[in-house]
């Protein structure tokens, strides 16, 4: 089984409150040097069956229509080839 | 400025409620073959200056610390070379 993960940011120009909040912790917990943290979520996918680009275009779909608000958020999709999935295979 | 994201997902045993419920509208929404879902955070840091050894070190600190509950939760750290770092080079 192979695992595909579909990472889900805020675009650049929309606020991020929960990153603003971690990096103005950061200071206070005495680490600097960090000029800016954005937090975003990560999905993990186990895909039953080869991960082909038809397979590929779906999760594409089923990341812009219902991971990610695409008004508010972007979205990257990547093959993640980990041992458990070569394991498995 | 360069960039760091820390992933941090539920340890594999812990149950994930929200990836569950991910999975389970999925073949509602008309996508099948997906095994398993499981959601996490995705925080993207940018660092002032060089990511060298101890800059790694201190981030992993802060994501052991701060950023992950390493009870429950696993997290990674990676060095990202984007775009966007490289022009502000």
């Amino acid at each position: 089984m192979a695992r595909v993960v579909v990472d889900v940011m805020l675009k650049p120009e929309i606020l991020d409150p929960q990153g603003q909040a971690v990096q103005r912790a950061l200071p206070r917990l005495g680490f600097d040097g960090i000029a800016d943290v954005r937090q975003g979520k990560r999905f993990e996918l186990e895909v039953e069956g080869p991960v082909d680009a038809a397979a590929l275009a779906r999760i594409n779909e089923m990341a812009e229509t219902f991971l990610a608000n695409t008004v508010i958020e972007d979205f990257t999709v990547k093959i993640e080839a980990d041992e458990k999935a070569e394991e498995s295979k």
